[in-house]
Parts: structure tokens; sequence; C-alpha cells
């Protein structure tokens, strides 16, 4: 591609977060495992929903933040994800187009609700999410960009797009539709408990299909099947173009080719919800790379951008981002 | 009344907040009138929305703030509004009840969807609203919680009812019912051009059916003709038996018979979005005032409120303000 008109093109399940404060012990009554992304079906919900206490709703969807908040760096970006024709539905399309992306998917007209995710945010910022993918499970392969696909740096795509049962045909056709254009592909891996449930699949997309994989340590150990953080690094060395592995308050270290570039986390004064940390690491690096800067520079970028999110509620920027980074990285606005 | 069951019935339009940051320029394009409650159609509802920055949904409406917030102080709390059978409707219900309100006017199963306010904070926490009145035009008589507004210490009741057609029937339905159950009648008057729109019926409830009114300055010069807040003070004087007028930073002063009580502003770090804040100030004085404390415990009950809603985004409060209370004003919770 002589100039990709696109940055970065990201595709995920498109879900509205619902998110209330929570405590360990409601965690426990409902036999829910902390810092977890647990599935449940529309009956569940409903259940879980009527005993949780009151809630905000913010657009949310792990690809979906990260592609909001490069926008709102003033990357040239794009989504695909499936919403339903309904409120909630209006909702998320709102908020990812007011921020900037290019967003055409056409929502389902039948079939289940927009996709919530009870997000429960215990006294210590930590976040256990409870998704009911609904309209999600639509997605398949009919519903890609190929516009965008044909004319972007790269394809973003969260490893839960495994879980609804058409979607991972969209991954793989998207990542050959991306491939063929010159573009490349990246990969999160979403969540250990989903990289346990996909992980042949994801071992070989991994070794055969993605450019650069995003993944926090728990991740990074049940993808390699080691036992420690840096038999996990040394697994990974090579394997991809790029990696970036994060490690909370420990910051993140990022392979590029045999180099390894450990880079702290951006000191925050108190953690508030870490809900989307991740995600707005990979907006942050996402960005730099995609403006040519260095993998120290891209990890610093995923830091700032993450310890914003973490300061508030909810994983879309309060402050505009371009904002911030023109304070604090002026060099990778 | 001999043991009331409940300290305070709130009737209000029923509201989900649609919380955007914005600007003066925004605000100059659009012709919207900063600080002010601006009623828009359907139409104009979606133009506005399709030109706003993304989002955040929190249930609102102003009597269902302070109901939310006196439910998190402890207080015995029931809320009368109507909502459409819709999704934000279901959240706005989910959001009431999970606070600890009693909530069980039903929802519309046809017309207009469950109301929004667009709510645009400007960079100095200001924020202005765009109403869209939806299923609350729905709201009469016949939703009236009959069980709970016989057996209240208070009704609290918003000005802005007097907006959809047939709720300023409900409003003067419940006064009755409650003043003869031998309740009190609470008004807040919402907002000076809601006063102006209708200043004689104002007049008329201040004068005849209110017990205890809530009013900012502008409110209140607006209602009493005055203009300078020390007239308008003289003015309210004697009018209702408790009347509270607030002043943001300047902090409020409470009318209680013959006495001029005045309380300072509770100091905060930094005012994040206004929205919200004489709601929550009637909540905690309703909350003390049910609890037979002073006028100035009242007041300060109300302050406290107050700081804590204007500290962050959105009209319901963040932390249970039991817990604030008994750290800042323990005799009050």
């Amino acid at each position: 591609m002589a100039d990709p008109r696109f940055d970065v093109v990201g595709i995920g399940n498109a879900i509205v977060d619902v998110i209330a404060r929570s405590d360990q012990a409601f965690l426990d009554a409902e036999g829910l495992a902390k810092n977890a992304m647990i599935l449940v079906d529309e009956a569940r919900s409903a259940e879980l929903y009527s005993r949780m206490g009151p809630g905000v709703e913010i657009s949310g969807g792990s690809a979906g933040n990260t592609i909001a908040a490069m926008a709102s760096l003033g990357s040239t970006v794009a989504y695909v994800g499936k919403v339903r024709d309904d409120q909630l539905g209006a909702v998320y399309r709102h908020d990812m187009t007011a921020q900037g992306a290019r967003f055409v998917t056409p929502a389902a007209t039948s079939g289940a609700p927009t996709a919530r995710c009870m997000v429960l945010v215990t006294p210590d910022g930590h976040r256990t999410m409870c998704t009911y993918l609904g309209a999600c499970v639509d997605l398949g392969p009919e519903d890609l960009d190929l516009e965008a696909l044909r004319a972007t740096k790269a394809v973003y795509m969260e490893g839960y797009l495994f879980d609804p049962p058409r979607a991972k045909a969209a991954f793989r056709e998207a990542a050959s539709v991306v491939h063929a254009a010159g573009g490349k592909v990246a990969l999160t891996l979403s969540d250990s408990f989903c990289v346990n449930r996909y992980l042949d699949e994801f071992r070989d997309l991994v070794e055969h299909h993605v450019d650069i994989l995003f993944a926090n340590e728990s991740e990074a150990l049940a993808l390699t099947g080691t036992a420690d953080y840096q038999a996990a690094v040394a697994a990974l060395v090579g394997k991809t173009e790029l990696a970036a592995i994060t490690r909370s308050e420990h910051g993140s270290v990022v392979l590029a080719g045999n180099e390894v570039v450990a880079v702290p986390a951006y000191p925050v004064a108190k953690v508030v919800d870490t809900t989307g940390a991740g995600d707005l690491y990979a907006a942050g690096f996402l960005h730099a790379w995609a403006r040519g800067l260095s993998p120290a520079d891209m990890a610093r970028a995923g830091a700032l951008a993450a310890a914003e999110i973490i300061s508030h509620i909810g994983a879309r920027p309060e402050t505009p981002l371009a904002d911030l980074f023109r304070q604090h990285l002026p060099h990778a606005v």
C-alpha cells in the first residue's frame, strides 16, 4: 500500500458496559472469579442485573475501546462490530462515530439485543466482567468493512471474537484481506480464560497469522504454557514482529524481533477502575506504531493512555487523549 | 400520622442523562443558553445527539436524583415517574430500585420512548441540559403511589413537572393527598426559565400549598420578582415553613419561620460537573429534616451531599452517601 487511508481497523464484540461498584462478598455470593470475563446467557444476565447496584452505561468492548481511544489520539480508524437496532445499539454507534471512528457495520434488525457487560468494580479498582453477547453472535464475514480493511496499516482484533460462533470466520477473513493488501494483523489475547478456551487456535494464529501481539502476563503464561514471566518472554521472542506484554503497575515489555525493551508504568494518583487498561495500552501503542516511532515510544504511549483510563470509571477516555499526549508525550501525538 | 413509613416520596420526570463534555463554541453554534434546561422535541433531540460528543448514560431526573441520594443516605423513600418499557426505561428502574427506593409507577407500553437529557458539560464544570421529555408526557394522577403518599413525612416535587401536560394535575393531587394525611409538601423551583414559564402557578403554589421550598438564587429572584438576593430573601421570609436558597460556592441560606440561617458551601477540590448539585442539596437537607435536625444541620447535610455530586460526572452518588456522612457529619446519618 502506498498510503493507507486508515491507521487501524478494529474488529470486536460491540458491547455497552454497565458499570457498578461492588465488593468481594457480592462476587463470592454470585460465584464470580475476580478480574475475569465471564460469559453469561440472557437469563443469568437479567438475574445478575437485578441483584447488582445502580450502574453507569458507557460504550465498551475491548477493540471498541482501543479504536475509540485511537480516534481520541487523532488516528484515522474504523470499527467493525455488531449491535442490534435498539436504544443501546444507537448509543454504541453514536459514541463510536462521535469520537471520529468510521463504523458502518449494519445493526441487526432481529434477534438478541445489543450486548451488555456488567462490570463490577471492587474497592481496589479491579473489575470483574459478566458479558451477555447479545447481537454480537450475529457478526460474520459478511459484516467486514472490506473498503477499510484493504486500506489500513493494520487490523486489530480481540481474542474475545472467538466466543460468538461466526466471528472467528470474520477474524480469519479479515486477516487474509489485510495481509493481501500489505497491512499487518494485530491480536490481543483478551483474557487468560479466553486463551484457555481456544488455546490451540490461538497458538496457531500467533504462529502463522499475527504480526503484532498484545497480552498481559497471565495471558502470556496461558498461551506459552510457561510457569513464569521470564519463561513466557523467552518463548515469545521472535514469534511475531512485535509483541507487547503488559504487567499492570510493573509496566510493559516490548519484544521487537530479538530486542526486549522494558518500559515502566505511568504513575497514577489513584487506580479507580482498571476496566480498559489493556485496551488503552494497545491504543497508545498502535498510535505510536502507525507513526513509525520506536518500540520504547510505543510502550510509553501505551502506558500513558492506560494511565488515563484507570483514573476514572469506564473504558472510554474522559479527556481528549491528544491533549494529554501533547502535554506528556508530545512527540507521540 | 403516628409513624410514617416513608421519609420522602419524590415525584418527577424520569429521565436518563446522556452526559458529554462540550465547550462554549458548541453551545453557541447550537444556540443553547449555558446553565439552562432547554426542552427539545424528538427531532431536535436526535439532531443534537448526532452532533454532540461521545456520552455516558446515567439515570437522572431532578427529583429522581434527590430520591436516589436519600436512599443512599439511608432514608426510606419512594419515587413516582414515567418511563417507557424500553432499554433505557429498564435502566432507570434498575438504578432507582437497586439504590433501595420503592418505584412502582408502571412503564408506558406505547407512545414516546423513555426521556433523555443531553447534558453538555463545559470545561468550567457547568452543565447545560437539553431535555426530550419522551414518556414523561404520559404521567398523570392515575400514576400516583397513593399507598406511599398516605404514609410519608413529605412529598418532594420538581417544578419541571409543569412541563408535561398532565403531570401538574398529579402534582396537585399528590399535595392534597399528603396534606390530608398530615405530611408536608416540598417543591424545588428547578430552573429560572421554568419559573418564568409558570410564574403565576408557582406563586400560587408557594403561597398556598408548599411547606418546604428549594430554590437557587436566580430561581428565587424569578419567583419573587426581585432584583437582588437580599430582597428575594426578604420576600420569602415567612412564606413557607422552611425555605432553602442555594448559592453555589457561596453556600445556602435557610429560612425557618422568621429565622435566617446562612451555612457555607462544603469545600471541593475540583468542580467536575455541577449536574445535580441542587438535587443533592435537597437530598441531604430532607434527610436531616426527616431526622428532626436543626435548620443549620439541614443546610450542612445539603452542602455535603452536593459537594460529593459536583466532584464527578453525573448526578447519582459514586460513593455511598451514608459512608460519607458517617465520616464528615456523623450526627446527620
